[in-house]
């Protein structure tokens, strides 16, 4: 816990003495927000902000609200993200959910409602570059059962915990000095990407054959951001993707997830989605179909894709084998889309952003793999394969 | 727990439908957090919005932190409290640490410097009376073996739940019947108090002859409030007291505290405070006579009292002749003054208002008890004795 909170404070945020220091937390996850907040003092920060959400007292809320009073939030909590930027603070959320089956039960149209602890000006504070931020994964025993169901609690936490050291890149001589490779790895693809100048990428796979519009403005990024004051910081732990925002209205085809996904707490698998003028139009599942059917109604644009991802077969989080369902793992394990809100830092150009996905919801879900096939189409009009066999083709 | 959580929101704070519930916790209470929050949505709360503090953060900070920053706390915390009173919010406290000995080898001066959770914007807050509010205690396991030294865990947090099941009155039938006879109690007291115009107050046991001036617009009141908007609520469960805002220009002699108190996380026994014309020019402590000393020192008011309370013999606190090292129990066994804060609404007219006591400190400390004798001097000159025994004598 003491190395993963150094990495998150040193590293993945990059806190800064005298900065505000603002944790995203839960009940539960005492050890390593503690081991943060010392660490951030450490480091000379003016003051360390825990801001924890129970999601026990969303489940009464859930239970007993008015439906009509599910979508409030008071004022107070989104003002402060906004002031975080403008105080210029670091920011630091925790992952991983503390007791998995909590929303059991619960209507999934009601769970699409209340969408804390996410909160809209989430997205305005990372456009707006003033805050150093980073995610980084919080192992609960809850969480363990979850990833390895009938191993004793003890030994699922143990297992766990030493999947995210690995993934985490903590079991390493120098945590810092892998996560530099392999941030220059990507940034390299990145670069490679840009250079095709791409209009469109193509997904073939069992039960998938998708064509992701993108716009001439999108353009590949890294998770590795610098504020506006030039504090460079990763933004997620781990991160093995490379990014883009979509053309939320090119979207085509049918594609089917290679991976559970986790969202509003439940699970959904064996998603299978069709899109149809950039709208998903059909949504099936083995298992949870209700809750993405159920957030995909939220607002106009939450039905349309916010971001497309590469994942290369060299991501430890792909390489263990292992679903952790949870987004911030499994995104890094495969190639993947979101549905909802776009990252406006991935578009040049005031035309183009003016187009981009600006949902409230933001559902990441794989559709890579090593049976995937991924296929550039350039302006041009020339095919250039991208990823086969998990292996960069450029 | 549930009982507590529902005296805390139906009689307690009396939360109305369609109110935001601030609940100000900390994390190992979330027991009785969460069964408020079912309470509170069961009653038709809009919003549960617990605030969370963790003293373990705290600590970092104290330890590792600039001096010069400690007095800072980011805007947000303060406006929301402002908030809440806009928004015309329910406030429930929960009283009673998680971890007593968390601050030991915490430099008092240190301590004195970060008056967190406690927020300057609270005096205003109640002051405003838009916010129907109580504290509550919340039993927990090392509180339970601090106030049971010796004696195992289990069973330690049994015998304080019981305590407190008593205290609060939840042990009877009807607990709000209960409360209803014993405010009842309190207000013919606070009338006849009020009906004798008294200019000051002195008690007299062993080590104490202290007299504290009143001034002429003190008005003595049960802790039972009423919003602007007619909300009545009982800001403390328990409460046992009927208190004023004394002249803080006028405090004379010494006294000796007849209970330990808790403040800061620091036990402080054997006090022995002496006054001159309203300031506390001498303090010692068989224990802990630093934190007092640093906490006094803290602004200009911070040395003179804000605080005048009379409890009698019939309080169950004192009657259970537990020390409980919490002030809201504590406070309410005995008669009590505090150093710091005065409340504005025991003051009736503007140029009293403009003398009391601004400081941002509040620190109750018990001086009442069976053998303390205490009187009061009329403005008329007549002397009444108040409380002989612990009996009303009015």
């Amino acid at each position: 816990m003491e190395r993963l909170a150094r990495l998150a404070v040193e590293f993945g945020a990059n806190v800064q003495p005298g900065q505000i220091v603002s944790i995203s937390t839960e009940p539960g996850k005492e050890e390593l927000t503690r081991a943060i907040a010392e660490a951030a003092y450490e480091r000379g920060a003016r003051f360390v902000d825990p801001w924890w959400f129970d999601p026990h007292v969303k489940r009464s809320r859930l239970r007993h609200a008015d439906p009509e009073t599910l979508s409030f939030v008071p004022e107070w909590h989104g003002r402060r993200l906004l002031e975080l930027g403008e105080v210029g603070a670091a920011a630091i959320a925790l992952s991983g959910l503390v007791e998995p089956n909590l929303m059991s039960g619960i209507d999934p149209a009601l769970l699409a409602l209340d969408m804390l602890p996410q909160l809209k000006e989430s997205g305005p504070l990372v456009e707006g570059r003033r805050v150093n931020w980073t995610v980084v994964p919080c192992p609960t025993p809850g969480w363990a059962a979850q990833v390895y169901p009938g191993v004793a609690a003890d030994e699922a936490l143990r297992r766990l915990g030493e999947a995210v050291a690995d993934i985490c890149r903590l079991s390493e001589t120098d945590p810092v000095a892998a996560w530099e490779a392999r941030l220059a790895q990507l940034d390299a693809v990145r670069e490679r990407l840009n250079a095709l100048a791409l209009d469109s990428v193509r997904f073939e796979g069992p039960g998938t054959d998708l064509t992701v519009g993108l716009l001439g403005g999108s353009r590949w990024t890294v998770a590795r951001f610098s504020t506006l004051d030039g504090v460079v910081h990763t933004v997620n732990l781990p991160t093995e993707e490379v990014f883009t925002t979509p053309d939320p209205a090119r979207t085509e085809g049918t594609v089917t997830s290679t991976k559970p996904l986790f969202v509003s707490n439940q699970l959904i698998t064996g998603l299978r989605v069709r899109f149809e003028h950039g709208r998903a139009v059909e949504i099936e599942a083995d298992q949870g179909a209700d809750t993405l059917r159920g957030l995909i109604g939220r607002d106009a644009d939450a039905s349309r894709l916010g971001e497309l991802a590469l994942v290369d077969g060299d991501s430890r989080v792909g390489r263990s084998e292992t679903v952790f369902f949870d987004t911030l793992l499994d995104e890094n394990a495969a190639s993947h889309i979101a549905l909802g809100q776009a990252y406006g830092l991935c578009i040049e150009g005031e035309e183009d952003l003016a187009q981009i996905n600006e949902s409230e919801i933001h559902v990441d879900f794989m559709i890579g793999g090593d049976d995937v096939a991924v296929t550039g189409m350039r302006r041009d009009g020339e095919v250039v394969p991208l990823l086969r066999g998990g292996r960069w083709q450029i």
